[in-house]
């Protein structure tokens, strides 16, 4: 492990803020030099067009999350290892997401459009469904592309081999996880009656343990924690992903587009089956339920639409529920958070993050 | 190394079709574990499809290949960590197929559905528009399952970390290779205007190196091997490779359906931008062009069309060069496999391949 010296984030306080530019330089750094491979072929254009997509806008939480596990293991701040293992991790969740809009068919991400939109936007030859195909097919292959190379920028992030292949099984079954959550998302969507238990069950597999839980131990491990670290950040993690979640939904319906980067009908319009969603089912009257049936997955959903079912979210009590729960996970994370032994900067990062990624506003 | 004294294929000449049968029970038992790990959850019917999809079908050319680069190198035949490496170059492949499938809107592969038709046909919700989008969305996660659980598979083979680290670079290559050959191929399809020097090229990427190359490299680094053994790989590989491509172009044109498990009219319906079509746009005759442009990438093509369309690309004698190129490609790659220093039982079976994946039949 080499420790970078004069790093701007060595030996203080984590800094979000410092470890995203950390990260964004080093996302920058690994796509200059596939750019120079790319130069002059017909491959330079995608490699660009990768680049701007995994360098424009997004919130950096799982590197941040990397970045606090190695941290909280005894890391030296600022290590060049830990930055590439967090930015690998950045370009992993761009191909989950590149991926996760083409099968929603959104057509906006981060306040623009998705990643197949603006590649049928390149091609316009005139011919809008052939376009429409183009987009989507070169996004299934640039998302291809973007976890091929986030799987070269973990393992040549200098770690040793031994310390790689205690990060391998983390890394297997975080990559399976969100392969799982995505195909209960994709199977039950649209469904129109979803299920709480499912709900939730989407909710871990792709919040609690995909987006925190493994960042965690995968920063934890590259910096040689011990198994009980593990399993503490587990119990951290898990429900504070959930809590992430129910928030996101949350938001999805009721937050300001402005600051969410997506529309507020975008969310109704697909009818994910979340479980707020779920509970507002389970205890709603007939003329209640015949709003939710109606308006949530219906594609001609419309702004008065999504505001009738804004009042049924509230009058049968699912937006308080999910508080609730929010609330109750969020404790629950944070009680475990307490109670383990780890550096106290790393500690006060997670506390903060925790906060501010179930707070009321995006 | 583990050696498996009482393999079936432990210490004797390369058999193929024994290889074919210890890869599939080793990707047998990799889907078992992951069923066990699935059972009760909504997820074992996404593991069965894939298992099923794998396991039908393929002529296991790449396992083979990596097999026999152990061999050669002086690995122990039928040793578990190159039986599971090898499988996970097919599992690999799987999720290439899927999403070239999805890319190409390919209803057939193998001369059995695609398996975004088959997960179409399954869902069966009485709307037809849905049932599509669910075959294509689900058909992406697959293939993305696939990806993941490879490289599971082969981090998972057994070879100490050191090894693995040899071949991380080799990996990273053959899938980045495999990305940009696809890309060129669909910024390419349907143009109608295929470039030989493009054509050539995704050969080059698609079939030279990730089909041929890059397993020998990878199998041969498994087993030890020295940098000039991996030269002399790509010396036989990235030439036999771009043959078999060429073949599999005339094949898909020219051969019986039967055998080669797809239509005989897809490849000309896909309008690919093959070099057999590239050559016979640059000599044909006005008349002899204005058949190719009309019927080449025509979705509607019949067996008509395309018997002309056959006419067309004998008259200008494309065929004849394609079959020139296809000969001296293999003549180039095995007097290179002459030259460099391999076990014999190793050398016979790559000769047996080179010339078996070249032959006019399929």
């Amino acid at each position: 492990m080499t420790t970078t010296e004069n790093s701007p984030i060595a030996g203080r306080r984590v800094s979000p803020d410092e470890v995203r530019k950390s990260v964004d330089d080093t996302l920058r750094e690994f796509f200059e030099a596939k750019a120079v491979l790319a130069s002059g072929t017909s491959l330079a254009g995608v490699t660009a067009v990768l680049r701007d997509y995994v360098l424009t806008g997004g919130k950096r939480l799982r590197p941040l999350l990397c970045y606090c596990g190695w941290v909280a293991a005894g890391g030296p701040p600022g290590d060049p290892v830990i930055l590439r293992a967090a930015a690998s991790l950045e370009l992993f969740h761009a191909f989950a997401l590149i991926h996760d809009d083409i099968m929603d068919g959104s057509d906006e991400r981060r306040g623009r459009p998705t990643l197949h939109r603006l590649l049928e936007a390149d091609r316009a030859t005139g011919d809008p469904e052939r376009d429409r195909r183009f987009g989507v097919d070169s996004a299934i292959l640039v998302g291809d592309l973007a976890m091929v190379w986030s799987d070269e920028l973990l393992h040549g992030c200098g770690a040793p081999p031994r310390v790689l292949s205690a990060v391998r099984p983390l890394l297997d079954a975080m990559r399976t996880e969100l392969m799982f959550g995505q195909y209960e998302d994709l199977s039950t969507t649209g469904t129109g009656n979803p299920d709480l238990a499912t709900a939730l069950s989407i909710a871990s597999y792709k919040s609690g343990k995909y987006t925190v839980e493994r960042p965690l131990h995968i920063g934890a491990t590259l910096a040689g924690a011990e198994p009980a670290l593990l399993d503490a950040f587990t119990a951290f993690g898990v429900p504070v992903g959930e809590a992430f979640q129910l928030r996101d939904d949350l938001l999805g319906i009721f937050g300001d587009p402005a600051r969410t980067g997506k529309s507020a009908l975008a969310d109704l319009r697909d009818g994910k089956g979340t479980a707020l969603l779920a509970i507002a089912l389970r205890s709603a009257r007939p003329d209640q339920r015949r709003v939710l049936t109606a308006q949530v997955g219906n594609p001609q959903l419309n702004e008065d639409g999504a505001r009738h079912v804004r009042v049924v979210l509230e009058e049968t009590r699912a937006v308080h529920a999910v508080e609730d729960m929010i609330e109750e996970r969020r404790g629950r994370g944070l009680a475990a958070l307490d109670r383990v032994e780890i550096r106290a900067e790393a500690r006060a990062a997670l506390r903060d993050l925790a906060i501010a990624a179930t707070a009321r506003t995006a």
